[in-house]
């Protein structure tokens, strides 16, 4: 097997067809686990060894591509987060003159947005978008020149990196460029692999390795490793031995333990060098879900261990089957909702991803001077989020991450606003929902509707960013304002058994961020996203549902976000079976 | 599409095939999600009903299957448990005779096994064993005549109700004959779907049902829907397209609300007819995972709801992230003992199976006389674990689903011991397991060796029953004492990081548990399993670590449990293909 010989391949092939029909001559007729007379022969030690070191092999790879991921998602996490903080800094810093707080609100992140497209397009044209497009289509048999080249590594990631330091800004996520950096060190490491054992290269193994390196991808971003493992699966190899999925499993738990490693020496760096800057350097987002960094953390966040990876963010749901069997009439409405307003973004989105390549003016920004082109799609979005502005009806001071605390916090809005006194402080998240004239109803819905247009615009943008993220938001919306409008309905809750149970909206929040993003990107697995993600699997059953009906309805009516990328994009495209999809 | 006509499907694929293409068009082209003008002309209306139509057979189909296996599962646990209760009863009443208790202990299983046996092999002789193997082989593409023929259900039904009274006696489970059970009801409703619509036989649908109701049996089984659906993949269908697994979620999500409706109805029932009775009837064992019930159940137990589906068994581990990075050591020990052990159980299986195939007098015994058998074999099972006798160092008077109360148990034991009295009080199930002369240590270690060759020699036994629940509790008890172990080595804890944290022998045995019952059926979602059934997420990353390695082992030297039950049985097998294995 060491030997150069161009053969080799066939050879092992050989002798593995030989040990496969020893095998199961052995297990048929001797029943005995050690070794026939034949191969004693050969020499058993040797044998074992050469076993030993062929699943090595594949051990070892996985092993470093998990360690590789989160040590590059972590140490992204940390800079993002000293990027925003100074941005915090700078925008509380600046006194109170109404010019320079905008200036300092909106230059920062179209500053950043302009670098990241200019830095990235320019080293590889490559690197704009999510890239799960373009995995799919290589997975699914095509092969993309260059796409996987190791050159585009160092332009997605500093790219990334300033695209999650614009936070809620820009509201865009990590997810697709993650797994798209994850796929091109698999294919690096690939090569290298062949390099040192001078061996052809193995298609078959090839593909394996993009598999499970986009497994890694998602698992390291989400901080769930199982259910990371499925999405992925489902969203990008649509036909997938499930055996395989041991692969997944393995690099990703590589990358969740060192992740946590990386922590436990962070943290205690901090303590012995740095004291004073320990808050900071201590909270490194812990499963680097949102890339961006609670400035002011509530006090369940301020230790970075307990949430790691069990429980990104915690809703606090403590009851064991908390909904009511008459509940179930108000999820499926909730699936309807999500599966609906899923297929009214998902045309939209794709009507502007041609519109904006149609019309002159964008057409012919975007071909020469793309950073302008995100300069004023950023003015604009950051314009709206202003938080004295428009920002104060749609809680923009929060980070991605607050967002989702706040939108599955366990307590029901609607009955905490009589009690506060409308302003809103540091530690009460929700607080942010609750503007004075407007109510939580009104900022929810402004919410919605603005971040609806918001979303597809940000989605044009040619730098590398992720779209998941903001979809799950967007869905918690949904599901929360749902929630609160249950609550406010059935004040005393509703019982069909037993004590009366009262309307947990958070429960809600859950469904409709997994029935939303569901639905979005035709995936049935974001129910056990949901759950893994915040340690609570309660609401189970209504989430799955949820996810069902709304996935019914919008794998019915349009093809899913990435499947839209690749019509799009031209790409090379399988039509789905038919009878084999959920509608 | 309603006419007769035998061309019906050609018809209707090459209507498929055109909508395929227009809808590729309509997304490529005009970006519109209303019909094109042709369409319109054929009438938008009629369209929309065809297609609600063509969407509803699935739907339905897989509705009344979830729903109708919910119930068959919900009414045998409700008698199974009757009968149990039958038993402690007499066991209790008859008085402290010796003589008499031995007989009460022996005859009445010995009673329900023999008649379990006759009547089942009377009716049909493929009603015997788990009837995966046989499924495996199905789902593989061959045909077995017969096998998925209605008649067996009744048999089936019968024979696993009587099977599992004898509880943990025989110390066999549910999941293997009710996959079976749930794959004929498939194939009947399939078979009458053909009727009603007279269309030919659709090969494809029909495998896709089968696929259904193999994730409907495991899930309601175990009351854990999600990670139901990927074991019953991962174990029974190797190559399968992960987006298909929308329709197991569906139909088993279907079933889980159907069993919760039935607990509504059933306590409500008990509240107002009979309230005497009412512990009895309010009480069935709620996920159906155990088939046999708590007489005497603990006091969070009582309310059969918070239980139903979002935990089966509360491991009640409340802390977030509980164990430490040092410990992480202890669990690669532990998946690399449980894969050890599994390498030596499955040996040891098939070399049973085939022994007393091969030895005379067995031989001739199943031959012709499969009760007396079955007689035999459980009066030594049923002597060996009789309380006074070897019993008391087995903790054999606990139920299947009270052993795994016990043992997932978040006390550590060697702490509460000294502390105890020595003598068994009710609800204290751990108690149990602490025998004054014995310790703790001593009855797992005792528990372990006697119930290695009970288990193996119970396989061997020709009635319905399922061999996974005993394979999980075994490598619960393995953890367990591994846990104990460790808390006795430290019993301070261990602390890498942060204040020290103290060993939670739980967190072994659910890794253990996940570990020896995903290595001797290589499976690794029985790492999710657990966490689904137990509604504690903290120790996922452990157990997926031990599970992956134990997988490893075992995975490299033995074929999986059913893999030898179809090398055993001569059924027509597919060789794995070695590259995609684990090892």
């Amino acid at each position: 097997m060491e030997r150069p010989v161009p053969g080799g391949l066939r050879g092992e092939k050989e002798e593995e067809e030989e040990e496969e029909v020893e095998r199961v001559l052995v297990s048929e007729h001797s029943w005995r686990p050690c070794p026939t007379a034949r191969r004693r022969v050969r020499g058993c030690l040797q044998w074992v060894k050469r076993q030993l070191f062929r699943v090595g092999e594949d051990w070892y790879f996985l092993f470093i591509l998990g360690v590789l991921m989160a040590t590059i998602s972590f140490t992204m996490d940390i800079i993002v987060s000293r990027l925003h903080l100074a941005h915090m800094w700078l925008y509380r810093e600046i006194g109170d003159i109404g010019v320079l707080k905008y200036l300092s609100w909106t230059l920062y992140p179209m500053a950043l947005a302009a670098f990241s497209t200019g830095f990235s397009q320019s080293i590889t044209p490559h690197s704009g978008g999510s890239g799960i497009p373009e995995l799919k289509t290589i997975l699914m048999g095509v092969v993309l020149e260059d796409y996987l080249a190791i050159q585009n590594f160092g332009a997605k990631v500093v790219g990334l990196t300033c695209t999650l330091t614009c936070g809620s800004t820009l509201f865009l996520g990590k997810v697709g460029p993650y797994v798209h950096l994850s796929a091109m060190a698999a294919a690096y490491l690939g090569k290298m692999r062949t390099t040192v054992t001078r061996e052809y290269e193995n298609k078959f193994k090839q593909h394996e390795m993009l598999v499970a390196a986009q497994a890694v991808g998602v698992a390291t971003v989400f901080g769930a490793p199982i259910s990371g493992v499925l999405f992925s699966i489902e969203v990008m190899s649509p036909h997938f031995a499930v055996r395989d999925y041991w692969r997944g499993f393995f690099a990703a738990t590589c990358g969740a333990f060192m992740f946590r490693l990386l922590a436990v020496f962070n943290s205690e760096q901090g303590k012995a060098g740095r004291a004073a800057h320990a808050p900071s350097s201590s909270l490194p987002s812990p499963g680097g879900i949102f890339g961006v960094l609670t400035p002011k953390p509530t006090p369940s966040f301020l230790s970075p261990f307990p949430e790691t990876i069990a429980a990104v963010f915690k809703s606090d749901l403590k009851i064991d089957f908390p909904f009511d069997l008459l509940e179930t009439f108000f999820f499926l409405i909730l699936g309807i909702v999500c599966g609906i307003v899923a297929c009214a973004y998902l045309f939209c989105q794709r009507w502007m991803m041609v519109a904006v390549k149609k019309n002159r003016l964008t057409a012919k920004l975007l071909a020469t001077d793309k950073p302008v082109y995100t300069v004023l799609v950023v003015l604009l979005l950051a314009s709206v989020t202003f938080p004295p502005g428009l920002g104060q009806f749609m809680a923009s001071r929060l980070t991605m991450k607050e967002h989702l605390i706040s939108l599955f916090d366990n307590r029901t809005w609607s009955l905490l606003a009589p009690n506060a006194s409308g302003v809103a402080k540091p530690g009460g998240l929700w607080q942010e929902w609750d503007h004075p004239s407007a109510t939580i109803y009104g900022t929810l819905t402004f919410f919605l509707l603005m971040k609806f247009w918001m979303l597809i615009l940000a989605t044009t943008l040619p730098l590398p960013a992720g779209y998941f993220m903001p979809i799950f938001i967007y869905g918690a919306a949904i599901g929360r304002l749902m929630g609160e409008a249950v609550a406010l309905l059935f004040p005393q809750g509703l019982h069909s058994e037993g004590p009366p149970r009262p309307i947990i909206p958070a429960g809600y929040a859950l469904a409709g961020a997994a029935a939303f993003a569901g639905s979005v990107t035709h995936a049935v697995s974001t129910a056990l996203l949901v759950c893994e993600a915040t340690g609570h699997l309660g609401h189970v059953l209504p989430t799955v549902l949820a996810v069902l009906v709304a996935n019914a309805i919008s794998q019915k009516n349009q093809p899913s976000f990435y499947d839209a990328g690749i019509i799009v994009k031209k790409l090379p495209y399988l039509p789905p079976i038919r009878s084999r999809h959920i509608a």
